[in-house]
Formats: C-alpha cells, structure tokens, sequence
C-alpha cells in the first residue's frame, strides 16, 4: 500500500496533450504537488506540460507507481507491462469495467488476473484515486480551479463514490480541515475497504479516518479490523444505500450489493464505528475529532451573544437521547454574574446578549471550564454583532486551549466564513447550524462510550 | 405597516459618532441605502457621516418613522415625542425590556402606553428591526463589512430573534436568494407576528413568507390569518421552543411562553404553515418556493454525472413518506438511450457518468419532462468534473425553464459556489446536501396537497 502514497517515480499510462482530456488533467495534477519523477506513456511521444513523453512503458525508466488512464480494453495488457518493468501500484482511473457488466466485467476479472501475476497492487478501477498531502501524489482527473485540495492535516478519507469523494474533501478543504490522505477505490477490484483502513490504522499522521461505504463483500473481516482500527483512532463511516431505494442505486453504481441498513449500523456500531446521520454529519465528525478531544459525556453548555440560535440548539438537545442541557453549578453561576454585567443572564445558554465583546466570553469560560458538571461547551457566536465583529482577532486567544471540548456555533456570509477558518486553524471547530451541532457532540459522546466499554 | 418600510423621512434617536456604537452603525447603514430624509437626533448636535445632526426630535423636521437606540429608561418619553412632532413608526433596537423583568417591564409598558396615546406603531423592542430592498430601509446595527445585505427579490423573513434572522438573511445572501422584506420584531411590544403576517399577505412584492416563531400570545387569531396567507403564498416557519429544553430557553430569551411542541406543529400545519425540520430546511424551502412552481407530486427522478450522491439521496427518498423515487416510462428510457452513449445507465439515477456535458443533460431533461410518471427532477452535478467545468455556462440555458420543478445538487468549494449562485440567478435553487434536497421536495408536496384540499 505505501507505493500508492510515496512511490519513487509515477508514470501516466496514457498521458494527453488535450487539456480537456483526463490524461492531460491527471498528470498537471501530478505536477503541481509532486515533487518525484513523473513519467508520462504516450506512443506519440513528445513533450507535455514541460515533461518528456516516453512511447512505451518500457521506453521509460522504473517508476514505483502507475495512473492509467487508457480504455478499459487497453488496462490488462498495460498493467502486465508495467509489473514486468518493475512497477509495484497501479491506480486504475478508467471506468468501463465491471459496473457495465460484460465485456466490462471480462476486462476487470483480466485486469486482476495480471496484476496477481506481475506483483501489481490496483487502486480502482472506476475511481478517482489517490490524494496525499505530504507526498504530493495527486491522481485527480479534476483540474485545480474547479476542485480545491486540502491543507495538509490529520485526516484520511476512503471513498467507494469519487463525487461523493470529492464533495467531501472540497467540503473539508473549504472549512479548513486538514487531510491526510485520500483514497478513492471505485469498483475495488482488488485494494478494498479493509486494505485501506489496515494500513490507516498505522498511519501515524492519520489520526480521524472517514469512509464513505456503499457495499462489503467480507463484511466479517471488516468489522474485525475495524474494532482494532477504532481502539486506536476514530473511523467515522456514512453508509449509503441503507433503503432499499439506495441500495438499488448503489447497485447500479458500483455494482455493490448493499446489505440489510439498519442491521449492518448496528453492527458497525458494535465495532466502534461511528455512523454518521448524513453527509453534513459525517463531514463536521472529521472537523471535531480531528481538532479537539472525546467529552466525557453529554452535559452541555452554551454561550452565546444572541440566544435564538440557541434555542433552536435546546430543541435539538432535547431530542438527543445523549446529549443534555448541562447545569452549571451554584458557584460557577455566582462567579460569572459577578464578573459581567447585571442583564447578562447566567442559564443555559449563558446568554451575554449583543453587547458581547470576547472579552465576556472569556470571563464565562474561565468559570465554566472549571465546573465539574459540565462535559462540552458550545460557543454560539452571531460574529456579525459590533461587539464580536470589532475584535474578532480576540477570539482566536479566547476559545482554544480549554479544559473541555469546545465548538463553535456560527452561520453567515462572507465575514463570518473568514473569522471561521481562522477559528478552524487555531483548532476550534466551527459548525454552521444547531441540528448539527448536537450530532457531532452526540455521536462523539457515544464512541467516548464505546472506547470505555473496551477498556473494561 | 406601511410607514415602516416607505417611509417620508427617518429619524435616528439617540444618534452617535462613535463607530463601536448602535447609534453610529444603524446611522451607516441607512446612509447606505436609504434615498429619503435622515435625521440624525442627539443633544450634542453637530455633524455625523456628513449629515446634519438636530438636537432634538422637536427640532427635526417631520419624519414618519423613527430607529430608537436610546437606554431603554429613555424610551417612553422619546416615542412620546416623536408621536407629538408627526411619527408614526417606530423601530426600537434597544434591549433592556420586558426580557430582563422588574424595572425593564416598567419601561415597556410605559412605552406601549405613549405609543397608543400618540399614534405611533412601534417594532421591537430587543430587535434588529427592518430591512426592505426596494426603499433601502435598514435599520441593522451589523455593520456592511460584517455582514451581507441581500439583493432585492420576492422572499420576505419574519423573525422573533434577531440572530436567527441574520442567519437567514446572511445565507440567503450568500447563495443568491433575494429578499424584499425583512422584520424582526424581538419583544413585539406592540407589532406582532401577526401584523406581519397580515401586512406581507396583500403585499405584492413578497412571494414566500419565511418566519421565525419562539411563542404565541394569540394562538387562535394566529392560525386564522396563516390560513388565509397559505392559500394565497407559501409561509415556512420554523418554531423553536419545541422541546422542554428549547421552551426553557426561548422563555429566557424572549419572554415568550412556547407551546407543547407536537400540538402546535400540528396546528400550524393544518393551517397551511410548511414547518421546516431545521434551519438549513427552512433556507431551502425559501430558495426553492421562490423560485421554482410546486411539484405535483413526490416522483422523483434525479440525473447525474457522480452517482454516489445520488445514493445517499435514494436513502433519504426511501425514508421519505412523500417523495418517491420516479420510474421513467419504457418510452422515455428507449428515447434516452437512443440519443446517449452505451454506457449511460438510464434508471433512477440517470447516471450520464463522469464523462457527461451539458449536453448530455440536456438531453436527458428533453425527454425527462415529457414524461408523465415524473413530478420533481434534481439535477445531481459533479461540477468539479471536467465534462462540466469546462462548459458550465451551457447549464444556464440547459436547466431553467423545464416543464417540472427542478432543483439541483451541487457542493464543494469556491468553483461550485461561484457556479451555484449564478445557477441561482437563472432561476435554478441548488442545495448542497442530499437530505436537503429530498426534505425540501417533501415540505413542498405537503403543502401542494394542503393548497388542493383548500379548494374542494
């Protein structure tokens, strides 16, 4: 698996000098971030993006790692030459295999049949590949100003759905959290959801890893790796194809046969999973871990300078088998009356009202951080406000470093997306809406349980 | 009502030139965009963003409506005055009333009295007030860098809380949802909700009606005017204070008693309310009901270019008792794989692949709205691919103007912003998440149904 992350040279089978074409994309992808030998195949030879191109595989000097690009027809015979010439990973971004069913499947079952005889890994087919920050290996066929990549950052995503793939890392980029590494294995045709998570689960840059799952096909041996996986990092796994609907779709799409929903959760809950609800879930569980630690439990704080927001969050909370309206005890109410203002109104939310400067949230923390019968602290920020807008640059000394876990609640426009990110680089989680917020906390105090269960 | 929004002139009581305050900011803001007479009121007289500033009310020439940012303990006496020397309408922004109690009651009450005795309607107090993008009233104390302010069009927002309603405002700007009124009327000492509602139902301009609902002193007389707005335009309300936890809340917040949740969800409901899930719903809905007509039914069909967002859809069309996944006639399928390649799977996702253009939706769409077994059509786009990337222009003229509603999915980072919103421009809601989607088509059918059995 390490050659798909940090291989010594990379060819591009089936490189084009068509900027429109995914051979052109693929191999100006490589260029940008790579810093090895990129190697691209083209029997017209030549010269593309400054880079010799080399008629043959053979032509060209030993690379660890391939992305092929040719129709399906033409991968077998390529993947054979490439193992030949000593190359060990091969990402397979075509599609046109097994998902279309026959000639397609006839290619794909070939394919593999190679790669087993030539010592060749395959990422793929039908995928969009392989990410790595600290590498620089890029195999996207999305150009750059269309797609943004990521910082680099703790984060692994593994992905059966590129677009679900790429919505996420876009999404996670956009916000602010930082990736590790990016895989997208399409029809896995031979690296699968459990090589991926194996090798993750010793990553030690990896610390959070998010899966996007449509079907398993050695569901037993999943979840055993993933039990051991989840004893040392969190995997956060949004399932699709849960109804029969979805998974209808999913067959079609990646020819996964999707198992019985609510029975599969339960047992990826079993082994440590945490499922997320939706999408908007899944991504806002990679922002909080991978920033901040496991609340202890469900007891939870808000405050605020503007309390609908958060009362639409109480409602929430009050749904929450897990999460609840925490009470802060009599001294701590004591202590933050006495050093605010008298129409500060010290409940929950302890609401400092619009006049807020980050000054008051600084005071409430010192207070609330200290008190016992609290596990989590939501800090709901209407950013748009004068008193917070002012000295917004305050805040980025005020929130992070807390006793207890801590995100922030904050939904706007442009300036308030600014403040965000530079909240998110300074390691407090900003999440846009109140229905999300309680499920972050929430499916985090559950794995927080699940941990614990272990340990016993 | 009127005078709140085309006003002849607008006083700006307790004025000031101190940048961090209300009385500066609201001062900026009406500069900005009001055309009218602004008359700047503060005893030091002078001179404030280049407007001539009286000393006092009774020095200033008439002006119909008022913004109030004085201690509340002022108040009283100010609306007094102003009601005397000609006025009409007045927005009280400050806090410091009904919701601290005691002495703040007092002051509320005393400043109902005087409004009554003089003629002078009053929003607020505790309130962000009034924003209107015809006549450039906006009252806000965000300042513009802080906050967006958005473009003139058909949805008008309602709001107890000020936050909320900056939340709505600011991401409805954001994704290019235009607004023709906005009010938040906080205390509502004396504008209520049903004023509003009652205003906003005969005004023209306003399309969709968005409100934001903590408690109701006048439950029955409520659901009377809703019903009678319903039939004529769609309200979305989003009412918080459903559970214990947020009911407490909201009581601190606004001093609003909230009702037993579920009953008065149901209430609402038969009266023609689509009461959203959350926040992100109730945005959804607004962006969608202003643009796009009411689907006839649930069936759904989606076309896409990344089908794994389409998975995770049909999941939540499977848990949807409204929505359905749509099955194409046998006619339209053949149609469909006659004017596209092989390898497009033409079932529910059309999935066109990564290799789709514009074009290719377009001709899927040709035929896709023909069809009679289909109600709502959500085109899935991969923006980020190059098929279309490279052509997304194409999309404006392909989407818009087809014979069923249409919304589309689309999410990532500043490309897909940028094409989304000019998407929106074109008529086309897009909704980044598949949840979204799939709860905005149900709210939109329920209330189709309600507007059917109004008319029996």
């Amino acid at each position: 698996m390490r050659d798909f992350f940090d291989p010594d040279g990379i060819m591009v089978i089936g490189a084009s000098s068509n900027p429109e074409k995914i051979g052109y994309v693929v191999l100006e992808s490589l260029k940008n971030s790579y810093m090895g030998r990129i190697c691209p195949i083209n029997p017209k030879g030549g010269e593309i993006l400054g880079l010799k191109v080399y008629e043959s595989i053979e032509d060209a000097p030993q690379c660890d790692m391939a992305v092929i690009v040719l129709p399906a027809s033409k991968v077998p015979d390529a993947v054979e030459r490439f193992g030949r010439h000593g190359g060990k990973a091969a990402v397979v971004i075509s599609g046109g295999f097994k998902e279309l069913g026959g000639k397609g499947a006839e290619y794909e079952d070939e394919m593999v049949r190679k790669a087993r005889e030539y010592g060749v890994r395959i990422i793929g087919p039908n995928c969009i590949g392989v990410l790595d920050t600290t590498t620089g290996v890029d195999t996207f066929f999305q150009p750059r100003y269309a797609m943004l990549r990521p910082e680099k950052g703790s984060v692994s995503v593994v992905t059966q759905s590129g677009a679900v793939g790429i919505i996420a890392l876009e999404s996670l980029a956009k916000s602010g959290v930082g990736i590790d590494k990016f895989i997208s294995y399409g029809n896995k045709a031979d690296v699968n959801e459990i090589d991926a998570l194996r090798y993750l689960m010793d990553d030690d840059a990896t610390k959070v890893i998010g899966m996007y799952i449509e079907g398993l096909d050695r569901g037993r041996e999943f979840l055993d790796v993933l039990r051991d996986v989840s004893k040392k990092k969190p995997v956060v796994v949004i399932k699709a194809g849960m109804t029969a609907h979805g998974a209808r779709a999913a067959k079609s799409h990646t020819g996964s046969l999707a198992s019985d929903g609510r029975v599969f959760i339960g047992a990826l809950r079993q082994h440590g999973a945490i499922v997320a609800d939706d999408l908007e879930n899944f991504l806002d569980l990679l922002n909080f871990l991978s920033l901040q630690k496991l609340p202890e439990g469900g007891r939870t704080i808000m405050v605020t300078n503007g309390a609908g927001p958060c009362v639409l969050t109480a409602d929430w909370i009050g749904r929450s088998p897990v999460v609840r309206l925490g009470h802060l005890s009599y001294e701590t109410r004591k202590r933050i009356e006495e050093r605010l203002p008298d129409f500060v109104n010290v409940d929950n939310p302890v609401d400092l009202t619009g006049s807020a400067t980050p000054e008051w949230y600084d005071k409430a923390l010192d207070e609330i951080e200290k008190d016992e019968s609290i596990d989590v602290i939501i800090a709901a920020l209407t950013l748009q406000d004068e008193g917070l807008s002012g000295s917004w640059e305050e805040l980025l000394n005020i929130l992070p470093g807390r006793k207890k876990p801590l995100l922030a609640l904050a939904s706007g426009g442009a300036f308030t997306e600014k403040v965000s990110l530079e909240l998110q680089k300074a390691g407090i989680p900003v999440i846009p809406f109140p229905r999300r917020v309680v499920a972050t906390i929430e499916k985090a105090v559950e794995y927080r349980r699940w941990l614990e269960k272990q340990s016993i």
